[in-house]
């Protein structure tokens, strides 16, 4: 490999004046790896091990049912609590609960619901495509209502008198073009209708405001750039002056206004617990939990500046070596991964894992790769990028080992 | 205390031919406490201690982002197939997903929108709360669907040509009182409706067989009798001749066809795989995956002789203390857990804490106890029974730190 010694010695600079450089070490990575895959599972804290040990071992194995009152009880919004100030909520405005999928199931049952003369959901073609299934199930419970999926150029075209929600996903998980989230809020506004966001490729990679865009609505995904652990639980957002507004219609015991009463008789809790359903899965609280006390303090300034040093460096070595970037170039215009086009996309991808770069084939032609600023240095960057202009010149990829296609990616 | 020698020794010469006592050690049990409640919240298996840090630190920590094609992508069916041989299921008929109370919402939309002709959903007053409150939600999803709670003596009159679903739980939270699984299913069917099984408290305490009841639908929980831990996954059962024709409205990426083709439309996959809405809690799963471990191979018959031994020498304490048992006394007709009335029961609930039994009291009058076969020798249970019957005829309950209400118990 040439390892092009300018552009690490660029990016080693960079390190040494970096802010953020030593939340790397709160991570256990593994050797010979540069994950450039956060953005999908985020990395394992060092911190989540003794704490998911406790939790297994203490607090469930030695104080058993007793746990309940000793913190778990509590965790759904004490953990939306920590998410807050990374979405510009505050804290009583988000709860952690279920998956994302199930919470915008939630979300968009309610806001259609909030007002019978609106019947249309507006959504992106290409949006993440469960998204766009949970409002085919979402808009089916509710009589009239219909999803309406546009081309982004059509967007805003699209909202009229009978838009009851726009939701779009802040952040593309293809090609990590974000939308202004002031602007189209106030669109969706403009139109009367509520807006939706999900953040799931948002929450921890860019700066994001809810409150100051006067958004309605979102949902969030705990295990990417949160670093929950697989499957971590979601969130979900209801500002303020919806919340006694709006009702979830997946109304279970934890989301009850005295769930420990037992009576027959629906009630739902004030404020954000009444989007909670069933029994919440402990051990994915601790270990999201974990990962978010790593983000209490952290700069989402800084974490946007080194964002854009490290796409930076991996752009130069994608176009350098002939990649078709697909990603807005303009930084306020994008989230914290990068995708390039090849139509071998996915032999490269795969040349590359065999390399210990990790990164991601999304269908047909697309390379895609997670520039999490907390768990990876400058030089990580450079020296993955050089990986892939190497593998790239070199045409290693045309290997046949690299050629098999897995089912997941 | 003065400790019945008589029904000690009992209990012990129980414990010496006791074929499942060999699994009391595959649990870390606290020292000092006698744990009455596994029926809240099963006890932790030694097992997953080692099973839940391999996921965190290797699979998680190491692999990464690849563990999802190394075994994580099919959790969910394999641990469905481990829980079918104790509910009396194909291995392709249950699946692992979410929470009891989501589980239950899906499969009661989905029985609804099966046959319009028929809008009541028939549950029983006093159900598990949540099973109510989940009906509410899911009546409101399908146009002039309703729910109809019914006392239990009411039930069989009340379904008729007009009743799509009866959702019962087999064994009461609260009394333990047990459904004639086979009786009921036929009577529902006999009205031309589906029937539905929560089996929170039956799977893992007494002999379930839905194929042979000839049961439609069913959920249940992952962390009582089968120690998952703490809000594990819950499950669900469609039987083979519903599983084409019936629809998850929580329509999500992993319940689609091909999930990671990443297209706009929802196409459900095959089977049981449909059920799924969400990305599953991983960790949750690994946890729960250790637990049914131990149920392999388990005879349910020897639980269900266990649970009716434990269930007497506990009974003949309660009872003889001068408890009202509102537990059915025929072991056909109960579950696991034994409960007593007593218009103290949260004073002599907390006074047994003290003293490291550990139980549970339900509004405004129960003591609840879970008589676990696993986890549970006799000699454990006979010495719990004489400290229950120790503290009522000593009075020892009505010292004042054992008035005091926590909010959960």
């Amino acid at each position: 490999m040439n390892l092009d010694e300018g552009a690490l010695r660029y990016a080693e600079k960079l390190d040494a004046g970096d802010p953020l450089a030593g939340y790397r070490d709160r991570f256990a990575l593994p050797e010979g790896v540069i994950y450039l895959d956060g953005n999908s599972l985020g990395p394992l804290p060092r911190g989540t091990v003794a704490a998911t040990s406790e939790l297994v071992e203490h607090a469930w194995g030695q104080r058993l049912i007793r746990s309940w009152n000793e913190g778990w009880i509590d965790a759904p919004q004490r953990l939306g609590g920590k998410i807050a100030p990374l979405i510009g909520a505050a804290a009583d405005e988000v709860i952690v609960a279920d998956s994302t999928s199930v919470n915008l199931y939630k979300l968009v049952v309610a806001a259609l619901r909030a007002d019978p003369s609106r019947r249309v959901v507006v959504s992106e073609a290409g949006n993440f495509p469960t998204d766009l299934y949970v409002v085919e199930g979402a808009v089916a419970a509710v009589p009239g209502a219909e999803l309406r999926v546009v081309e982004r150029a059509g967007l805003a075209d699209a909202l009229g008198d009978d838009t009851a929600l726009l939701l779009l996903t802040h952040v593309h998980y293809k090609t990590a073009a974000r939308f202004g989230m002031a602007e189209w809020t106030a669109r969706a506004h403009a139109a009367g209708a509520l807006m939706c966001w999900d953040l799931s490729h948002s929450a921890g990679a860019v700066a994001v405001d809810l409150n100051a865009a006067g958004a309605d609505l979102a949902v969030g995904c705990g295990y990417k750039y949160l670093n929950g652990g697989p499957g971590a639980p979601a969130f979900l957002y209801v500002a303020k002056r919806w919340q006694e507004r709006l009702g979830n219609p997946l109304s279970g015991w934890m989301g009850h206004a005295a769930p420990f009463d037992f009576v027959d008789d629906y009630r739902p809790a004030a404020g954000m617990k009444r989007w909670l359903t069933g029994t919440p899965s402990v051990l994915g609280l601790g270990a999201l939990e974990s990962g978010l006390d790593i983000w209490a303090g952290v700069d989402m300034a800084q974490v946007e500046a080194k964002s854009a040093a490290l796409w930076g460096i991996f752009h130069a070595a994608g176009t350098s070596a002939g990649l078709e970037c697909v990603t807005p170039t303009a930084s306020a215009e994008r989230g914290s991964h990068i995708s390039f086009r090849h139509p071998h996309a996915y032999e490269i991808v795969q040349a590359l894992i065999a390399k210990g770069v990790i990164g991601d084939f999304r269908d047909p032609d697309i390379l895609r790769f997670g520039l999490t600023p907390l768990t990876l240095s400058h030089a990580d960057v450079a020296r993955a990028g050089e990986m892939l202009r190497d593998i790239i010149e070199s045409g290693e990829w045309q290997r046949p080992e690299f050629a098999a296609r897995n089912a997941v990616t």
